[in-house]
């Protein structure tokens, strides 16, 4: 069993770097927050004897070695970007968890055949830059690295050149090192496990996704003295498609949710009719005929709700992923170990993308999940507690010994 | 006769300070191009041999002597700064033609009774700070200097401590001046007076208006976790009351307008339900009962509309003026004037709030309008011909001697 104090203090500690608002942290990707995160946790990799890399997206990688020369790496991780009010286990646990395994087997003199490697994957939220995911996406070979580069956040600094000052992009080639199985660890971020009162998520599907980012322009103007049958209010335009966004999620219920999360006014002036609007949409659901059916209906939808606003609309898709399955043999790993340490478990969807969704196509992949109070992330008030840190990752330890053997 | 020529080339010299992206201008108030743009104004009163002033509001005052010692000043002006995407007419064209009367007064060596008085009123825009027109109104009696001072814009810097930073708080006591009268020249900012083919527009009354601050509040949490039926989506509630505006706006036809111009959106990311929209809804009309009724309707749907969608409503006035008539003796002038000059007119109502709303109250007070193309304002593509502002420019000028005296 895995060292639980240690873990939650490693995890407080972490916390302090970049600290939010209301008790949560805002260390968003590619900040000089990120920079100390990962410096702090790489110390900890070297505390801990291990070797690291970091690759050309800034992703890092720390590695114990194995008993076996030719034998490839068991992966294990997540990562330490958070949401601009986020919390302090989103992702940050996954990490954590993976490197207490490696403190737990050094205490316990335990090699293991394969090597394992700790990740830390750059930019995973995609709230700085979109799409979510994006150097995992890159190690995966779903997008290049010149295009993850040329992301722009908004305040137009480009990906590439903010890796580069906060002095993490890498020498390694992206993709380049193969894997004999990934895990990752995570907090549920959404209601179940605890409602059903189990201690562990063994994770066999996840949902797949859509960011449509829509423009709508209509004309900026005085809104005290342009009559009404003048305008071409956008805001108009982003009111009835906040509510289609929603009817579409709700007549696809079960399991299907959608919402606009990010929305920019321009010029965003009290007296002055909004000439334009940009927003994105976020779709999502784990059955890929429905997500495509959902989006078919809101292309369909959209730009005719404009159109009977007066105003324009145009669309563009920012990020999306497919559902992924996870690997058989790696979920299996993952139930046995819960079921082998006696906690209690049940299978999963996935509500929210993760890196393990993308390295699931390169490498045989399976996530354990732990229960958060009320459901709640991506909010400053998410909350675990330490027993579940703990049990989450003793299962990880055990999924990812059994599969790097002894 | 004004000079047209000379007129034009102040404005265009003016549209130079703070250039906009799209051809028009961002000089909002209280920033460094403000201050560069006052300077350039009082280097231009200063050569017309103008005696300047400044109160502790930043409101400028340049004045030209009349015959007689014991006779009260005409005022004339309006106000330099602009909205963030704005024109380069909307209140400049009102102090640059009040300097513009000086200059022709110079030029022809005419003496008028009493003094004459060109002002630059601060912050009319009211986007930075609101409300809008928030130096006459302190100068006018409407607020207190202390509660304008500690107004926050967005950045959460103090309007006091912003206007002493550009090294404009003038030592004036503001409100101390008195007025025989007030005239301000504005462009419509309207279509009304181009479909008629009117060049000058008499302004007998003014809408009123009520900035109405709103705060939804849901919760912040995870879009793709979160099951549609555990949400509060703050955004919701934002697009009912969108339509809702419009469609108080539109049942109150003729002569009623309402939209929501400035919306921020907590915390703003694509993968987060919005837990928070705070955001400004503006009404108009220029008959005091429908302004009140209207918003009775509004604070009456307002709440119900977020409650049946789940999220918390709160609303607070920020901006507010009853729908002003102006002094029957200054609208004569200026119709007289028009009249005289052999320029078509017709009497108008203002769509927009001008300074002249607020000095109505403690000064005979008129507005002169001239036409803009399409009606466009608070657009950088807002435009008027030479021709207009030349027109507008003479009546003011035989407005304000008529009034001031031979
Ligand atoms: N785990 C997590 O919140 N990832 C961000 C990507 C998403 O929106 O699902
Ligand atoms: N003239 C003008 O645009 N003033 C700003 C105040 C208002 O919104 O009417």
């Amino acid at each position: 069993k895995i060292n639980g104090d240690r873990l939650w203090d490693s995890l407080m500690e972490m916390a302090k770097i970049g600290p939010g608002v209301a008790g949560g942290n805002n260390r968003q990707t590619l900040t000089d927050e990120d920079a100390e995160g990962r410096a702090l946790y790489k110390s900890w990799c070297d505390a801990a004897g291990l070797t690291t890399g970091v690759d050309s997206m800034g992703n890092m990688f720390a590695r114990r070695e194995g008993t076996d020369p030719d034998a490839l790496p068991v992966y294990v991780g997540s990562h330490l970007d958070t949401q601009p009010t986020g919390g302090k286990y989103d992702g940050v646990l996954g990490v954590l968890g993976g490197l207490e395994i490696i403190r737990t087997l050094n205490d316990l003199g335990i090699k293991t055949k394969h090597p394992i490697v700790v990740t830390n994957w750059t930019n995973e939220e995609g709230t700085r830059y979109a799409p979510a995911m994006l150097a995992s996406g890159v190690f995966a070979g779903k997008h290049t690295e010149e295009w993850a580069k040329d992301r722009l956040d908004a305040d137009g600094k480009r990906f590439g050149d903010e890796l580069k000052r906060i002095g993490w992009e890498g020498d390694e080639p992206v993709g380049d090192r193969k894997m004999h199985a990934f895990f990752e660890l995570h907090i549920e971020q959404g209601p179940i496990l605890e409602a059903e009162e189990k201690d562990i998520g063994v994770v066999t599907h996840g949902q797949g996704l859509r960011w449509i980012e829509c423009t709508i322009t209509g004309k900026d103007s005085h809104t005290g003295s342009t009559p009404m049958h003048m305008r071409k209010n956008a805001g108009r335009g982003l009111a009835l498609i906040t509510e289609l966004v929603h009817e579409i999620a709700m007549k696809n219920q079960p399991n299907a949710v959608g919402a606009i999360g990010h929305i920019e006014v321009y010029p965003n002036s009290r007296n002055v009719i909004p000439g334009k609007v940009v927003f994105t949409v976020d779709m999502r659901t784990h059955l890929l005929d429905k997500l495509n059916a959902m989006v078919a209906k809101f292309d369909e939808r959209a730009p005719k709700l404009c159109e009977e606003v007066g105003v324009e609309f145009s669309s563009e898709i920012v990020g999306q992923f497919d559902p992924p399955a996870f690997d058989e043999g790696c979920v299996k790993a993952v139930r046995d170990a819960a079921e082998r340490l006696g906690y209690s478990h049940m299978d999963i969807v996935s509500g929210a993308g993760h890196d393990a969704c993308w390295i699931n196509d390169v490498a045989p992949t399976a996530m354990v999940m732990c229960p958060c109070v009320d459901g709640l992330s991506h909010n400053e008030a998410e909350e675990i507690s330490k027993e579940w840190a703990t049990a989450g990752t003793d299962v990880l330890m055990h999924a990812v010994v059994e599969t790097a053997g002894i």
